[in-house]
């Protein structure tokens, strides 16, 4: 692969408040032209230091993208320390103006001569025109090596990017493709899908196998290919895939970046069901990420948060005498209110959670991390028992996506 | 300030997966101590690239602060490297093997020869113990420059800095303190609040002030002051916080990294009232940012996510002419569900949000952004209408944010 470095230029990307996120999409991008990303520095607008790591990076690397430091003020430096480094003069090109004037003048504002600065591009260089902000970008190509000028803001880079950028970089890695697929698990832990599939993918150099925990309890396991072709690279990711997914079976919920709750939502949708939640330690979390999807009313109607005892009794109908004899915290209590959520909102299934989501709360008997979720379907009642680990956060998320795990895998598939 | 660099290592960050996270932390900790990050930079396990970055780096800077690559693999080349750079040889320390050796068999593992590697450490160089893992840090001072090797892990790498490494560096700055504070406002975008306390703190060098507008749709303010004590410091921050929360008034609703749901949340515990909520087009977000609390089973008692236009007539008891003369998306409404969450669950308020969040669902007379939040208290029941800006995700935090300010400003004064 052809190597490439990313320069982050702006103060702030040194303060305790922003990190570089441009970064991340671009390497996605330029991965998938064959271009891999070899090293990342973040400097502030700081001439000197800038000056130095640009011309490491100019002996270094045949591909170097710069994001920030193109705005009109005078910390904008990234056009002139480029100039010095590159040896090219830079020349006011009037037609640029004319385009900055004319967006200030249609905004009803007064452009300020500081944006003449934005007009200002290296001897020789590629303007990149910038579909939402004033400031172009700007390609310098020199003897095959590649300097890419890209504005800080992502809504302004990424467009650019892919418009005018990645076009011309896709040419130079001719004859390398690289293509990903992601394959996500529920209900296994990371290092339990690791023993499944090692024996597998240990077996492939290409596709390479990455093996990550997220923040929303989802295993993802990334395969990249690398190819002459997508077509090549593609016939690769298929032969790999379909072998670990024999392995995973049902605890294979996607084959896409889709979210659990979107594949539920998807299924709920494909087979006409409906849905109500009942919540008790993970206080909305549930039906919050059930309706993040736009369009989930289709089969999302209600949700009860029931957070006391009482509440779970009025407003679920769960019977008092279960409550007593086996605690809010309880297979039955989770059962009863699903059941409870199902019947008064006359939906297709009802979904149950109850739990100790921490730090308090906890018993000798009952540890924090005890979590029973229920689920009521048109035939029976059923519930899985818990016991999570992690903080408070944690064991909430991990809570809902057992209680969402248990309708994909027990509830949806009867409708079949 | 006394200039320091950091140096993430792993290839895992130059993946478009992972980022650098550790450096914002270590930024914040050593701006405290009056020493100032000029630059990161992010290097994979790559022998001969890392070598070029750290001969730079300690070419440059008084201080240089590494995280990972100390793992027991063939991957991990930190301390192979700097050894190189720093013309040290590694050599192996009993004491250390035996640790590593001791933590295996408490777990019952056999410890593979591999770990040996983390028992090597730098000629001369100081130890920096590990309490949650079994690789130690580095800390090499030579000729008043420090090189500090740090752990990836995060749970790792805060303690092992903050016990070992933040003493001896908070000694090189004597005479430089940098205090640090924060004020939250809500119900002002940034560039009002920008407009109103432009005047203030543009008559100071010293705080220095940020703006910044986060994801939860709070708008945040930093001063950071430099003086030669804290108490100085500190003085400096009085004095313009004084100055700009007269101008802010009851928009501010923290001084602190309170969130204004745990505000909300103080304020109705120290007043002994309880809370309930209905609501549509948030989804449950309101009730999970309220819960997401440890405690907050304290006052809140219970939320009704009623998506359905059935749902909010059976389970809140909205009247069915409001519905159908004001429609669900209404002041009526909103004020409706209000009030029957605050009578159904028997709480001293009720909040209910009714809306748009879209991006399907709008009509001609109410675009996608159009929300009503309500709010019942023991004497009246209020509303406020408004147009909100942004995507689905977007609409739904300063919905919910909105609502929650609706309670802190007209409902909890109430009690006062």
């Amino acid at each position: 692969m052809l190597p490439a470095e990313i320069v982050a230029i702006g103060s702030e990307l040194l303060t305790p408040y922003h990190t570089d996120t441009n970064s991340l999409w671009l390497t996605e991008q330029l991965n998938a032209v064959g271009i891999e990303v070899k090293l990342k520095t973040i400097v502030g607008d700081d001439e000197a230091r800038l000056e130095e790591m640009l011309r490491d990076a100019w002996q270094r690397s045949r591909v170097i993208i710069s994001t920030g430091g193109l705005g009109p003020t005078e910390d904008d430096i990234t056009r002139k320390v480029f100039a010095k480094v590159l040896d090219r003069p830079l020349e006011l090109h009037p037609e640029i103006l004319a385009g900055i004037q004319a967006l200030f003048e249609k905004r009803g504002l007064v452009m300020s001569p500081n944006n003449e600065r934005q007009a200002m591009i290296l001897s020789g260089a590629t303007v990149l025109p910038n579909s939402k902000g004033t400031a172009p970008g700007i390609l310098v190509s020199d003897n095959n090596r590649y300097v890419v000028m890209l504005p800080g803001p992502p809504r302004e880079m990424k467009p650019m990017f892919t418009e005018h950028v990645l076009p011309v970089l896709a040419k130079l890695s001719q004859g390398v493709r690289i293509c990903r697929r992601t394959l996500k698990v529920v209900g296994l832990g990371e290092s339990a899908v690791d023993s499944l599939i090692a024996p597998i993918y240990r077996q492939y150099q290409n596709p390479t196998t990455t093996i990550l925990f997220n923040m929303r309890a989802e295993v993802n396991i990334h395969f990249t290919a690398t190819a002459a072709t997508e077509f090549e690279a593609n016939q690769l990711l298929d032969e790999l895939t379909a072998k670990v997914s024999a392995v995973l079976g049902d605890n294979l919920f996607a084959w896409s970046d889709e979210h659990l709750e979107q594949v539920v939502g998807r299924l709920l949708l494909e087979q006409k069901a409906t849905l109500a939640v009942a919540e008790s330690c993970t206080g909305g979390l549930l039906a919050m990420r059930l309706t993040d999807t736009a369009g989930s009313s289709a089969y999302f109607q209600e949700g009860f948060i029931t957070y006391t005892a009482a509440a779970k009794m009025t407003t679920l109908g769960v019977p008092v005498e279960i409550i007593a004899q086996d605690g809010v915290v309880s297979a039955a209590v989770a059962e009863a209110m699903a059941l409870g959520a199902r019947t008064r909102a006359g939906t297709t299934f009802g979904l149950g959670i109850t739990g100790i989501a921490g730090p308090t709360g906890a018993t000798a008997a009952q540890p924090v991390g005890t979590v029973f979720v229920g689920l009521a379907t048109p035939t029976k009642t059923i519930h899985r028992a818990l016991q999570l680990p992690g903080d408070r956060d944690r064991i909430r998320w991990l809570a809902a996506t057992a209680a969402l795990d248990l309708l994909r895998r027990r509830g949806l598939n009867e409708l079949l």
